[in-house]
């Protein structure tokens, strides 16, 4: 699918991403807004914004869908997928389940994941800990698996597993009716504690005891972003980035909640404007 | 005047001002709003903003009135007088020429000069004469224009501009080596001297000739705050602040323009809701 080099590849359509996207439009940039989930549900279930200056009281429902249209109207290419690694290079390589794509920047608005990483997950991504069973799946065929579900997208990614592997633990963190489409899935009612391994995986803790398995899935509302980019420098659990949002990967930016607090949609709004002018900046620099 | 104490005293009322106000009033603080122009006579005179999301294609003075009513209905007390002089101590001092004023903290948000204002330039903003090409650059697409720059930035306006206007004529106000992205873009040794239009913009005189131009671009740089406090640190030409907001000062915190690029609405509302919030942050970490 590398048909075409974007200018801006921006990871993530909440308020953070919607700005950068409206704003590289604006300056006539080509853009490619990465969006898998349906526009930052969080937001969407927000009762009421009070301090969003310029539209006062407004449901978060409400308020996101004027953000959508607004940037949308714009002209960004919206691709409905989830990107699960950049490789950067001469220009940056996305790649998503089933299609790569080519951008000549990359602006980071993936929110904040609603969970920790695990203990010893990071030591063990890609080596048994993934977070997309679409692209990693048959890597664990005939063997034993965990499902960590922190969103429903956890429950076709089990029924896939459920295919291909003999077990498939399936521990969900949110409240569901999930019916497993196979016998092979068992629905465990647990706290994932630690991965387990030291060259691969070879268990996860719970509190309800410990399972023997080969691969781990974890499916969060948003990866940490360390697991996207791995030569990213985080601050704890965020993506350090200076006054210019720029992070420690020169031609990529982040912007919202992502890179810390306080997780407000005004400062999101700023910092993706702010990331993406930067980028476009990277870009006339480099001519 | 100092029967009260403010918790937060906020200096100027554009977008970064009003947002501080708006968030800070929505945290219960008791706000002192210092504001002695008319609202952002700059943002005002805009013809209309595409890049504040939520609010497509909204005129400036629109925009400004939306951010006006939804901070004041919140609450904070306007005061239109000038604050002149901040004195830092166990609370801040401020004064404007008739009154003193006591605050536990402070948000700068004074926004940039606009003081050395060419012949004509002052009728014509909004009318061919620019202060930010990302904001109006489209409005000028496939005509004339001119970019006087006192700083380096208008050298990334100038090539933006040159994507998308037949002749743009760069005239540096400072020592540059810039080498125009585009053959559209002329650079031109000259000082600019007035600006000439009646109802709009029609051309630009220069000690080296009079151009025919239908948008002018001016790119200046801000006023020294540190006239208001000396001890503050600056980078150039801005207030120094760091990803909270926070100057060298304890308990003052800076929003907006004043802390430097991009000028754009979206980034200053950001920053002001940053600042608000660490200057309640550091009311709480002195009781």
């Amino acid at each position: 699918m590398a048909d075409q080099i974007f200018d801006v590849a921006i990871i993530g359509a909440g308020p953070a991403g919607l700005s950068a996207a409206l704003t590289a439009r604006v300056r006539n940039k080509n853009v490619a807004l990465f969006e898998h989930m349906d526009f930052s549900p969080k937001l969407q279930k927000a009762h009421a914004i009070n301090n969003y200056p310029g539209l006062p009281a407004t449901p978060g429902k409400d308020l996101m869908k004027q953000f959508v249209d607004h940037a949308l109207a714009a002209g960004p290419t919206l691709i409905k997928e989830k990107v699960t690694n950049v490789f950067a290079g001469d220009t940056f390589t996305l790649l998503t389940p089933n299609n790569t794509y080519e951008a000549k920047t990359v602006v980071l608005a993936i929110g904040v994941s609603n969970s920790a990483m695990l203990n010893g997950e990071k030591d063990l991504v890609g080596k048994g800990v993934c977070y997309c069973a679409t692209c990693d799946g048959m890597l664990y065929r005939d063997k034993p698996v965990a499902v960590i579900a922190y969103t429903e997208e956890g429950e076709h990614d089990a029924d896939f597993l459920g295919e291909i592997c003999p077990v498939v633990y399936f521990i969900p963190q949110y409240k569901t009716e999930y019916q497993p489409k196979h016998p092979t899935i068992q629905v465990l009612k647990a706290r994932p504690q630690a991965v387990l391994g030291t060259d691969e995986v070879t268990g996860l803790t719970t509190d309800a005891g410990e399972l023997k398995v080969d691969g781990i899935f974890i499916l969060r509302q948003s990866d940490p972003a360390e697991t996207l980019l791995p030569e990213l420098a985080m601050d704890g659990p965020f993506v350090k980035v200076n006054r210019d949002q720029a992070t420690n990967v020169p031609g990529v930016y982040a912007a919202g909640d992502c890179t810390g607090k306080p997780w407000q949609i005004a400062r999101a709004i700023g910092e993706g404007l702010t990331a993406v002018l930067n980028a476009i900046g990277y870009i006339d620099s480099k001519k």
